[in-house]
């Protein structure tokens, strides 16, 4: 008997970014409520800018293991920053190469938003940014999502969020992933 | 006596695309009305992805050459397509390299923002989607864009756009843009 | 047996409205979908616009009334024009006046969206404005909508679509969202 | 020799809301800064919710009121809430009412946004959504915004913002607004 699959992705690239502890705060209680995780690394994969006339050769091998991850995921956990008020660039190139045909993955995947950032909104208008794209693309988009202000604070040295209340929200928010997937587990 | 110095960028990359299409009209329009016109090139640039790991040992070549494009316009002339419902990952990246400080380049730019689809939407999810970032960067937008819709049908041989009106409706914006540059140069 | 009860609403008021002859086309197509279909009116219910002072009196009878109609409907079909680029003040005023406390009704509620507008957006831009307020409210809404252009030349005489393609849009949504409910009968 | 010209409008209808607070500050400081000051207060106006039939009669007195004191505005100072994560209706409702042709008011005036809410976002969010439709209609919507959140603890006893950096900012964007209307009296 398997847990439910999700894949985890990090907006930001750098190492040591605030929504990769985020991100990593969430595998690990996505972990304790059984669920299979598996993270796809923005970094590591190192994706090339879209670009049709690289398309028309194929799939970089980046691009086709991202989707692949995708494709045997029933659900995403995304923690991102907010860059200039919207979805950072690299993120939303990501989910571009994924959108492309043939065999889309997204379509049919529930996902749960969450974000850190310096200022005091907390990437909220990342998240609003970022639902229209991944809905179109058949999403389903849990209603809800977390923000994180004041980042550089928001953290301690195990890299645990310091105030309960946030911690309980992402730990709420990855429960209801999990049990959103497994009432609907083939999508909506 | 020279005249207003403008930066054309085509949201997509690859070498065939109607927004590469689109602009060189917008071009070669505003080259007519006395601007001078710079191209930014995405695919010639070839940013990569914003990593802050990257950023810390210095801008790439690629990016300084970008934002010192920006630097020397007093205005932008965007035109992009649509990816799911939003900005093309890859323009929104050259965005965000570009709005880190220091003498973050994009302030008291004006822009015009035009694009064209296969679609019947033409780009305006895309344009409403662009505007909220490109006003936090302190880009005066003005509030008129032009879609070019059905984009497969839309330019002739010649990469003209058929339809008269779309075609005034380009021209119109450009003279706009030159108008607004001239009545306030230093920005707003 | 029953059907999928349906809630009907018309985002504009007068009674010649092109939303009102596009609700309609989707009412029918429900009923012979054996749906339940019931019709807001907001003409008709006349809501005041939303004020605290109202309400600390109670919610007027028109409020309670379209409240009881929500609360008694498993899902909403709302034909509405796009004003200035958004929801029109009226219905999104009817909508704030039923996110109320207590037992705010539309939680859990199934929706579809269509619009038609006299320009070439066909209220595109209105639905994407929608779809935030309604998540927020715990409705789900379908990820497709649909959008009539140029209104005034859409309909024939006896208040049909003349585009077949259109018409079978607005069928496909209809039956979609039956189903949907019919999968989902306690909502999300 | 006059001041600037503003129009102060609150967005929430009730006598004792968070956002005719805040509204009144951003009064009492554009007077001081010698700005001339009209209210408009949409409970005293009681207009109805928009209606092309009733348009058909002519526009209501309360509508003539409300357009006419906006055309007599160089600019406006909107302090308004968040209802279900956008612009309350009855605000969007009066937006509306003022679009109509003819001698649509609104084109050319200048805006700033201010807003209180009970929650930690402080209404970003329906700032974000109401800066489209302030652009559509030809208002110049200065890029920044003071979002003040949990209002009940906001304002002291005499009705004044207890956070000094709030109060700072409410003030930096009152003269913001002069300045950029002293700057181009005639719009943009």
């Amino acid at each position: 008997m398997s847990g439910v699959r999700v894949l985890a992705i990090a907006g930001s690239l750098r190492k040591g970014s605030f929504n990769r502890k985020l991100l990593a705060i969430a595998v690990k209680l996505l972990t304790e409520q059984k669920a299979e995780v598996e993270v796809a690394d923005l970094q590591a994969l190192a994706m090339p800018v879209y670009d049709g006339d690289i398309e028309e050769g194929g799939f970089p091998d980046s691009v086709n293991k991202f989707r692949a991850q995708i494709a045997a995921a029933q659900a995403l956990c995304i923690a991102t920053p907010e860059y200039n008020h919207s979805v950072p660039g690299g993120l939303k190139n990501a989910i571009d190469w994924a959108s492309r045909p043939p065999d889309q993955p997204l379509k049919g995947r529930a996902a749960i938003l969450m974000g850190a950032s310096t200022g005091h909104f907390g990437t909220v208008r990342c998240q609003l940014a970022l639902r229209p794209t991944l809905g179109a693309l058949g999403v389903f988009v849990l209603p809800t999502g977390v923000t994180v202000p004041y980042a550089e604070e928001a953290f301690d040295e195990s890299g645990q969020l310091k105030d309960p209340k946030l911690l309980r929200q992402v730990s709420r928010l990855t429960e209801q992933l999990i049990s959103f997937v497994k009432s609907y587990p083939q999508g909506l």
